[in-house]
C-alpha cells in the first residue's frame, strides 16, 4: 500500500487505477488511502456535472476535458454510473470515451460502477476524487446520470455543480422538477442546434429569475441535515444559462470560462472554504454513521436483530420501538465496556 | 392528535389529509402517527412507478387508478416530488390530476415535495404510505420521479415496483444503465404508439434475458446494507415487459392484471413477508441512525463538532480521524451518563 501511494503522489496513472479499484472493493482500503493522501488534497478543482439521460452529458464532459487540455490544464474524469450488473454499461461507456481522449497523459478517466451496491458508490466516488486531487490533476469532472439522492451527494463533493438539460425534454413539467436546479451553480442547454433549444434557456432564465428573490443558497448546507444555518449564505453568483452543441464542441470554450470563473468567484468570495466545511461535515457525519452502524453490529447479537425485524414485519411492534430498543442495547453494551 | 388518528382509521379523506401534512412538518408527528396506527398496516398492496423524466407516469398511474377503481378498489396516490422552491411542481401536477380523477370517494390523492430537503423526504414518504394503508385503501400507487437513491429508498417501501421507459428515450445507452431495471418487478414501455416502441420492448427483454441466467434477486437487501445475505433468493418471477399508451388508456387494464399477479406470486411464495421484513429492517436502520445523530447533537459541544469540520476544511486533519474522535465523544458521554 505504501509504495502505491507514493506511486500516486508521483501521479503515475497505473498506481491510481490500481488503488481506486482497490477502493472500490473495500472500504478498509478506501480509509487507508484518505488517511494516507488527505492532506495533499484540496488543490483541484472539482466540478460535478448532473442531468437526465439523453442530455448528452458524456459527449459534452469529454469536450470539456478537451478544452481544459488546450488551457493547460490537466483532468481527470470520473464517471459515476450506477448502473445494472446486466449492462456492462460503465465498460461501454469507458471504450467510448477512451478512443475519444487516449495518448494524452494529462487526461485520466474512470468510471465507478455501483455493481448492486448504491449505498457505497457515494464513498468511493468521493475516495477516488480525493485520489485524483493527491495525484496532481487541476481539474476533477464528475460526471452522474440521473437527479436522485446519489447525485446531489456527489454534487455535494464539487465545488461547481453543472446541470445539463436539452431541448424536447422540456415538454413534459416534471423534467423542470427534477430538483437539481437548486444545486445548479451553472445550467447547459445542450444539444442546442435542436428546435426548442432558446425555448429551454428562456424557461430556464425565468425560473432561476423567479427563484432569485427568495430564495437562499442551499448548496451543500441542503445535503447535510446536521449543518447549523449559520453556514447557509445568499450567494452572489449569478447562475449562467449557457448553450453548447457538444457533439461539434459549440459553446464549450464559453462553458470552460464559465467554469473557471466560478472557481474565481467561489475563492474571492470566501464560498470556497465555506463549501468545503459543508463538505468536510457531511463526510465526517457519513462516516461516524458507518462507525455506529458497525458498533451495531457487533454489540447487538444478530438474532436479537433478527428478532425485532421479524416483529416489525409482522406488525407486532411498530418501528420506533425496536430503533429505540436497538438504541438502549446498544447504549447499554458502551457504558459496560471498558474506557 | 387521537381525534385524528381515530378519523384516519374510519378513512375520512380530510383527516388523512390532516394528518399527512402534520407528518410533512414534524418528524414528531410522524413517529405519532405510526406507533398509533402500525397495528392496523400491512393490509395494502403497495405500488411504486418510476421512471425517467418525459416517460409519461403522471397520466399512467391516473389510468391505472381508474383501472383498480373498475375492479372495485379503492386507491390512493402519492406523488413524490423532489421539486424545487421555485416550480411549484407539485401543486400544478396536483391540479392536472385533481381534475382528472375527482369525485370518486375511492380515491385519495397525495404530493409530497421535498421543499429543499430531499432526506426527509423518504421518511415522511413511508409514513404517509402507512396512514394510507391504515385507513383501509387496498392499493397504494407511490409515484417517484428519477433514478437515485432516494426514488430506489421509496421503492424498497414497495411490494411491487413498476419501471416505465418510453421509446425514443433508448437512443442513448445511458437510458438503460439508470440502475433501476434490478429494482423492476414489471417493465412498461409507455407511449407504445410511437415509432421505436416494439424495439424498446425487444431491447428490455434482451436485458432481462441476458440478466437472468446469473442474477441474484437484490429487491429490498440491495437497500439495506446490513441484511444478512440469506435474505437474498432467487425470485422465479419472470418480469414481463409490457406496452402502453396511457393517454388512450390502452394496455391498461393487462398492466392492472400484471400487477395482481405480482401480488398473487408474492404471497403464494412467501416473499410477501421476505419483503416485509427487508422493509422493516431498513426502516429501523433509518430511525436508529436519526436517533444516533440525534445523541451526537446532545452529547457532544457544538464548538466542539465545528471545530473537527473545520480542522477536516482546512486538511490539518482527515475525516476518519475526525469521525473516530466524534464516535469516543459520544460514546464515553454514554458511559457517564446513569442507566
Amino acid at each position: 500500500m505504501d509504495a502505491l501511494i507514493s506511486q500516486v503522489r508521483q501521479g503515475q496513472h497505473r498506481a491510481i487505477a490500481r488503488l481506486i479499484t482497490r477502493i472500490e472493493n473495500s472500504a478498509t482500503a478506501a480509509e487507508q488511502a484518505v488517511i494516507a493522501l488527505y492532506a495533499d488534497t484540496g488543490k483541484a478543482h472539482v466540478v460535478g456535472i448532473t442531468g437526465s439521460p439523453g442530455s448528452g452529458k458524456s459527449t459534452l464532459v469529454n469536450a470539456l476535458a478537451k478544452a481544459f487540455r488546450r488551457l493547460g490544464r490537466t483532468v481527470s474524469i470520473i464517471a459515476v454510473d450506477p448502473s445494472s450488473p446486466f449492462t456492462g454499461g460503465a465498460v461501454l461507456g469507458d471504450r467510448v470515451r477512451m478512443r475519444d481522449l487516449s495518448g494524452d497523459k494529462g487526461i485520466f478517466i474512470r468510471s465507478m460502477a455501483s455493481r448492486g451496491k448504491l449505498g457505497g458508490l457515494s464513498q468511493a466516488t468521493s475516495a477516488a476524487a480525493k485520489v485524483m486531487d493527491a495525484a496532481g490533476f487541476d481539474v476533477i469532472l464528475i460526471e452522474t446520470v440521473g437527479a436522485g439522492q446519489a447525485e446531489v451527494d456527489i454534487a455535494s463533493t464539487a465545488h461547481t455543480t453543472l446541470v445539463i438539460e436539452a431541448p424536447g425534454m422540456g415538454d413534459d413539467i416534471q423534467s423542470i422538477k427534477a430538483g437539481i436546479l437548486e444545486i445548479a451553480d451553472i445550467l447547459v442547454v445542450n444539444k442546442a442546434d435542436r428546435p426548442g433549444a432558446s425555448r429551454a434557456k428562456r424557461a430556464l432564465e425565468a425560473m432561476l429569475q423567479l427563484g432569485h428573490a427568495t430564495r437562499v443558497r442551499h448548496h451543500g448546507v441542503m445535503m447535510s441535515s446536521g449543518a447549523p444555518a449559520a453556514e447557509t449564505a445568499v450567494s452572489d453568483w449569478q447562475v449562467p444559462v449557457l448553450e453548447t452543441v457538444s457533439t461539434e464542441e459549440v459553446g464549450i470554450e464559453e462553458l470552460a470560462a464559465a467554469i473557471v470563473n466560478h472557481r474565481i468567484y467561489l475563492k474571492e468570495s470566501g464560498d470556497w472554504f465555506e463549501r468545503e466545511k459543508s463538505r468536510s461535515r457531511q463526510e465526517i457525519e457519513q462516516l461516524l454513521q458507518l462507525r455506529l452502524m458497525d458498533r451495531l453490529r457487533t454489540t447487538v447479537p444478530e438474532n436479537n436483530h433478527d428478532r425485532l425485524v421479524a416483529a416489525v414485519a409482522a406488525r407486532e411492534m411498530d418501528p420506533y420501538t425496536a430503533a429505540a430498543e436497538l438504541f438502549d442495547q446498544m447504549s447499554s453494551t458502551i457504558r459496560e465496556s471498558e474506557i
